[in-house]
């Protein structure tokens, strides 16, 4: 997605019409959020808001970014395990949440068909939290509790892995329990001992 | 999704509105395909497709279902984690072929926005597959090859997971490489030794 200029850009419009594709898109489906509702609900016209962004995935991506900076700290308690179960169960949870569900994977479905907004979720989104959760694994690793011969970002998407596919292909809830599963196998290992 | 009445359907309409639907997603983005386009495809009336799917998705999947019962068989040659690499590979290849990549992310994607689409694809796509490679694991607990305290659709969840993770995600290119890393972590796990 390029910059909207930002000379050109008015920030009460742009938080309006942040704003109001947040709350559309709690209020219904991602799916049938359309641009002309956020416009009507922002008191803008739909012109500007093109002008500004190509979709409405552009618009929500946009609206996450701003208001969720927040939790991006990775716990460090000493123990890895601990910790990776602490931060997981709060994506656990924002799977779980009506809402914020709904922002995910309506973005993740709009990404299929969109690489603009596929490259977007990447950069913005996942790789920010990968990094903070494979810079605490590689404290784990210079501690000698996980392997290091492994690249922490590779065990990152092992870990977090199972949740997305719980959550985008709808086979079983994405839950606490899933958690115990991951980490005892991620850590032990399947074969016999 | 409803099944259609098969008194009130034309075997030959069927096949051809199917064969529409397959090749219209083979030829553009599954986004981008409509019921007129394979309405028009087919040389059917809209009508005749409404009264038999409701959405575009919904005939996608009733084609693949159709088209794809060969390949379901899986390896067993005893050695468990070259069975596994087999039958993995095969997957890396379908997510890496763009024909058979478009029509799996526009299925899932409107999966989101649609729970009979989710349904659909969880009981003819994903869970006889999940099954083949359960049934596969629980051979290979049995030969001692595989902790067999730990569910073997469980496992399956973990081992294909991440394959799904980089499909959908777009973080990193789908590859043969990423299934070392699966299998190798899997089966050692990510204590040191």
């Amino acid at each position: 997605m390029a910059e909207p200029n930002p000379d050109r850009r008015n920030e009460r419009s742009r938080q309006a019409i942040l704003t109001a594709a947040l709350e559309l898109c709690q209020e219904q489906n991602f799916a049938k959020v359309t641009m002309e509702g956020i416009a009507k609900r922002a008191g803008v016209g739909k012109q500007t808001i093109y002008r500004w962004w190509p979709s409405k995935a552009a618009i929500l991506l946009e609206a996450l970014r701003d208001r969720a900076r927040a939790s991006d700290d990775f716990p460090d308690t000493g123990d890895i395990v601990a910790d990776l179960r602490d931060q997981m169960t709060q994506v656990v949870e924002v799977f779980n949440d009506p809402v914020s569900a709904g922002y995910n994977s309506g973005l993740i479905a709009a990404a299929q068909s969109d690489p603009d907004i596929a490259k977007a979720i990447v950069d913005f989104i996942v790789q920010p939290r990968v990094e903070h959760c494979a810079n605490r694994l590689k404290v784990a690793q210079q501690a000698g509790q996980v392997r290091d011969d492994v690249a922490a970002a590779d065990i990152v998407e092992l870990l977090y892995a199972p949740l997305y596919y719980r959550f985008l292909l709808h086979t079983r809830p994405v839950s606490v329990e899933q958690l115990d599963l991951i980490l005892e196998l991620a850590f032990a290992g399947l074969t016999p001992r």
